[in-house]
């Protein structure tokens, strides 16, 4: 009887252990899967509406050409489409950690224009996007190697 | 007796899982600190040859100013060397997932310079950098907003 205890209690830590794994890993993906549509929503589709029910009740940015707040990043969305609306961006890779989602894209503004490098990090607070961080630079024409930016 | 044999494979069911995913944390521990030594190594100290021990068989290029391979990356640290030899790079963030290692960094080529913002992203095989891709944005003297570039 002893030992089916101690099996037991076995069992249930590291069940425990394992759904705590699982646990985390199930948050990494959805927090991706919340960040793209709402990159879909904001970004490719220009749409703050539909973008908002992803953010949480503040949204902190650090992309020095944006105001501050939802309503900074509203007037960032309304800019966009009303200065390029055929602007699309695609996500190259997409990476998670803890409570931050990591995007690799490709930013093309213009049809045909080579268009630009983008790191997108976001951090989320009970899977909702609160803070904002970017990196961006142009595609050159030429490069000194032929393996392209991403 | 039966109950303790299921008890024993549930034990080992979940053991196996467990350790599994710590596994797989400690590898992104593990490769976190792979490349905050490579990064420190080349960047900081400009050390190629401190550096290469962190590197696998190749090194796949992206950065559009770096030759490809392990003999581009030598080129470029020496450039860094003899055109920045003051230069410093501030890890803010590090992040992991899978083979995947990003880092988040505020570097300044000359003293009292405002810098650059730049994301690394760096792929490893068998615990080893094996590509990086870069992107690089100038830290600019105006902001919309308060919260800085990190």
């Amino acid at each position: 009887m002893k030992k089916i205890k101690l099996a037991t209690i076995c069992v249930v830590t590291a069940l425990m252990t394992s759904t705590s794994f699982a646990s985390s890993y199930q948050k990494l993906q959805h927090n991706k899967e919340v960040v793209t549509a709402f990159y879909e929503a904001a970004i490719n589709n220009k749409d703050f509406s539909a973008a908002e029910k992803y953010m949480g009740s503040y949204y902190k940015q650090h992309n020095p050409m944006a105001e501050d707040g939802k309503e900074g990043f509203k007037k960032f969305i309304d800019y966009l489409r009303n200065t390029y609306p055929n602007s699309h961006s695609e996500i190259k890779r997409i990476m998670a950690e803890g409570d931050y989602v990591i995007l690799h894209v490709h930013s093309i503004k213009v049809p045909d224009a080579r268009g630009q490098a983008i790191v997108d990090i976001f951090r989320l607070e009970n899977e909702k996007i609160v803070e904002h961080w970017d990196v961006i630079q142009d595609v050159p024409e030429k490069s000194a190697n032929e393996n392209g930016m991403f």
